[in-house]
């Protein structure tokens, strides 16, 4: 068997916005903006800088405006925010954010909790706003969640997550990442869902977003590399995950990640050095904020 | 590509011997025996119960005579000790040992630094133990350490290791375990190796011992696992590991690797349930000595 490993990854930073989003304590608007600073700084190209949900749900992030406002813009980097409507897409735009990142769930159930509709009434939404987006010239990230399993439903269809991917993409959305929310997915799975995935949908349109709940993350990323995915969601220092599952480990850390593509070589442009310190920056804070 | 994944997989436990070998304190011979017999309990049928190597060098071993003598032995588990010489052969042959564990390093510095004997010096030890041991009706294993690098020298050559694998299993050894002592081993690493070896050695000759150093035990043993490999050691609680990396990982641990199979539905023949309290058990003891 002779794996094809790629030269490079492409990583989706999403620790300002999905590892701060369940913090119990404020982080201060400038703190996250020096954060956030340092991952460019670290050769982070891509990162979700915050959410466009209302502050009501997600007080953490109720700064939003502020943090798109001030970052200080590097060339090459892709700013990105997750916006759930037409209203928080108008947000974005007026923020100047450079790419919206729509969500919903494999499963109908996490769906209505989270989104408080149907998976069918959510998609004429998601449509509106990817639409609206791109007719701004914005690009659009679509989430889908709970693919490899539901907390309320247990095991997710892959047909489901398949369809629900392509109807993301027919839609417009320039990429689908595809989250094991619950951190319950394990390689033979993994490499299962993107079988019949990538029958269907190209892998470039494709990023994994894996929790290391079960600390299978990087062997669900190597089963994923070996299949053909390029791009890979990473949260600088594990942050975020479940807050339903105090102690368990969240996000897959980037540090983590970037050390193991970087030992197979296979190159991220990332400085391992400023990230560990981008990363110690941030638990440092939040230490004093939590 | 399709993976082929096994219906079943065979584990060493090795925490008795490799997990303790480094504990500060010494663990009452009544709470090791409670412990193997709760791992045999558990459905583990290989335990590495203690080491015949001296007192001297392993202090929190020295009961390995009272250890062996008094096990409550359970039919279809193998009681297994590792032995570094004649000497410890005949105290490990005296106590009723059922397999004798050999070891030496593919790297010359490490081997030295841990044998006090070169390679080529250490290969006739080898065989006239492992030589007794099968003339006494004992099975014997060959631990080949430093495989994936060396804390001396760095990276090791895969020809020094394959040529090595190849002398331990010609002079009789029924089993090689190849060691990433030092948990630098990675995926793609483990693939090369693995790629080299198995053009030469038959896969159930080989089972694989990965620590969790950097996070990467699982990844590797899902490699291994595509590429043929069927036995892997793993350390009950995770105990053991390199004792000059403070707070590093040590082994990779039994239940960390049983959940990862069995959700992958792979068969390991180990009650999750027994072995979460085996490990409550032992962690909890070495609380109380460490």
């Amino acid at each position: 068997m002779a794996s094809r490993w790629p030269e490079r990854v492409r990583i989706r930073e999403v620790g300002p916005r999905d590892g701060l989003q369940n913090e119990p304590g404020f982080v201060p608007t400038a703190v996250k903006l020096e954060w956030i600073d340092r991952l460019a700084d670290a050769g982070l190209t891509y990162i979700e800088v915050t959410s466009f949900v209302s502050p009501k749900w997600i007080p953490p992030l109720a700064d939003a405006e502020e943090v798109a406002a001030a970052l200080r813009r590097r060339e090459g980097v892709t700013y990105a925010a997750l916006v759930p409507n037409m209203r928080g897409l108008e947000r974005a735009l007026r923020a100047g954010i450079d790419e919206a990142a729509v969500f919903m769930s494999a499963s109908e159930t996490h769906n209505r909790k989270n989104i408080n509709k149907s998976i069918d009434e959510t998609l004429p939404v998601l449509r509106e706003v990817a639409s609206a987006a791109k007719a701004a010239g914005k690009t659009v990230r679509g989430y889908l969640s709970t693919v490899f399993g539901c907390p309320y439903e247990g095991a997710v269809s892959v047909e489901q997550a398949v369809r629900l991917t392509e109807a993301l993409l027919e839609m417009g959305v320039d990429e689908v990442s595809l989250g094991d929310t619950i951190g319950v997915g394990h390689p033979r799975q993994v490499e299962a869902v993107l079988t019949e995935l990538l029958g269907r949908v190209p892998p470039d349109k494709i990023a994994l977003h894996f929790h290391n709940t079960n600390g299978l993350a990087l062997a669900n990323t190597v089963i994923a590399l070996q299949m053909g995915i390029r791009t890979f969601d990473a949260s600088c220092g594990g942050l975020g995950g479940c807050p339903y599952a105090p102690g368990a480990a969240g996000n897959v850390s980037t540090g983590d990640m970037v050390r193991m593509l970087h030992a197979m070589e296979v190159r991220t442009g990332v400085d391992m050095t400023k990230l560990s310190e981008a990363s110690a920056f941030i638990l440092q804070a939040l230490s004093r904020t939590g």
